[in-house]
């Protein structure tokens, strides 16, 4: 048996207790950060607090073992005397959807292997696909990921504008986002690359520019001659 | 049944051969592009040939009605004198990779009522998502799907390019990436962006953009104000 002591209010939070609670192998507590005074030893604490709150919290906190939950922070960042950790999902959260942790990736880090290990076992109550992750490989992580998933999610709203401007249902492209995504499981993003830019194809892209407004134009001039370097 | 003839020896030709050939009210011929004093007279005429070629393959055509696969040219780009339209379909095809036409969407536009009727029959013979579009929506649709598509999987690259600069699996991102296509078909992107520039975490942002090489830097930051500006 594994005791747990979860440290938050958010939706990480909730979602990683209610997970807990379904594990036979896990003795979960979760409590708010503002009750720091009524902490209870655990194997691992769990602190799943905003960014912002990791240093203040951490360093309030006597318990044995204590791991953040943040993409962004370091472990270091983490302020208890005792050993340090991170147990970072790669995944968004949102509180009206469920989430199913057999596919999310649990990025781990710890001082040293028993603890280490401790995590890992952790991971392995509620999911599948664990990794290693130091705080160097965990920080280029979370840009990567704002990348394939913020900044993407932004060339869908680009997407969404050209079609409500001309009054095209946006489920048309449904699929092809599908695909897209699929399509990088089997074969590289690089080699996965179609369209004019990588073909060079200038008629299209211009006729394309020309249907576009002045940011949309600059954006597609930047994407389009990013993918023509990446072939030089 | 309806009599189709396919003039082409791409991806789109080769795939509505296969499809057309196990639909029973379709009765189904393919040609090259450079065979064409064969041709033989059909009720529909697919021109499945690269944008370029439309034009002149289109202007020895005599047959009754033909129509053109292609997004991002319109109807009038057709050279026949006969009676023309577009049957195009919004998915990247591949040889190797076997279409799911059930998934397509079909983007059909005729000069007349008739003809539209014919070329949704047509459709609705290996399909199931059928839309008229007309050449002004469907160039539309074509930049849109660069954005949503060639671009987005771009980002994939350069999210690519950062996990190998840090020793990361790429595919620790995959689920990421499937949520945020999946996110999408419930949130309008809009309402799914999330991510530091819309929270407005200048701090988060500037540690990411020391992580980054400068032609990174450049995207990160130009879509960054672009998904600030989108919310001004």
């Amino acid at each position: 048996m594994i005791s747990v002591l979860i440290i938050g209010n958010g939706n990480v939070a909730h979602h990683l207790e209610k997970a807990f609670l379904k594990a036979e192998a896990i003795d979960v507590i979760k409590i708010s950060s503002r009750k720091l005074a009524e902490i209870t030893e655990a194997d691992i604490t769990i602190l799943a607090v905003s960014d912002d709150a990791i240093a203040e919290v951490s360093s309030k906190i006597k318990n044995s073992f204590v791991v953040h939950t943040s993409g962004s922070f370091s472990m270091e960042d983490l302020k208890n005397n005792t050993k340090k950790g991170v147990f970072y999902m790669l995944q968004t959260f949102s509180k009206a959807k469920e989430v199913d942790f057999s596919k999310v990736p649990f990025c781990l880090e710890a001082e040293n292997k028993e603890d280490a290990f401790l995590l890992e076992k952790l991971a392995k109550a509620i999911g599948k696909k664990i990794y290693a992750i130091n705080s160097e490989q965990r920080k280029a992580l979370h840009v990567a990921a704002v990348f394939v998933n913020n900044f993407t999610n932004h060339l869908y709203k680009i997407g969404n504008d050209i079609c409500k401007e001309n009054k095209v249902p946006f489920e048309i492209l449904e699929p092809l986002i599908d695909e897209t995504a699929l399509k990088i499981k089997t074969l590289s993003p690089e080699k996965a690359q179609t369209g004019p830019a990588i073909r060079n194809d200038n008629k299209t892209i211009k006729n394309h520019l020309d249907l576009l407004n002045h940011k949309q134009q600059e954006i597609y001039n930047m994407l389009t001659k990013s993918i023509k370097d990446s072939v030089q």
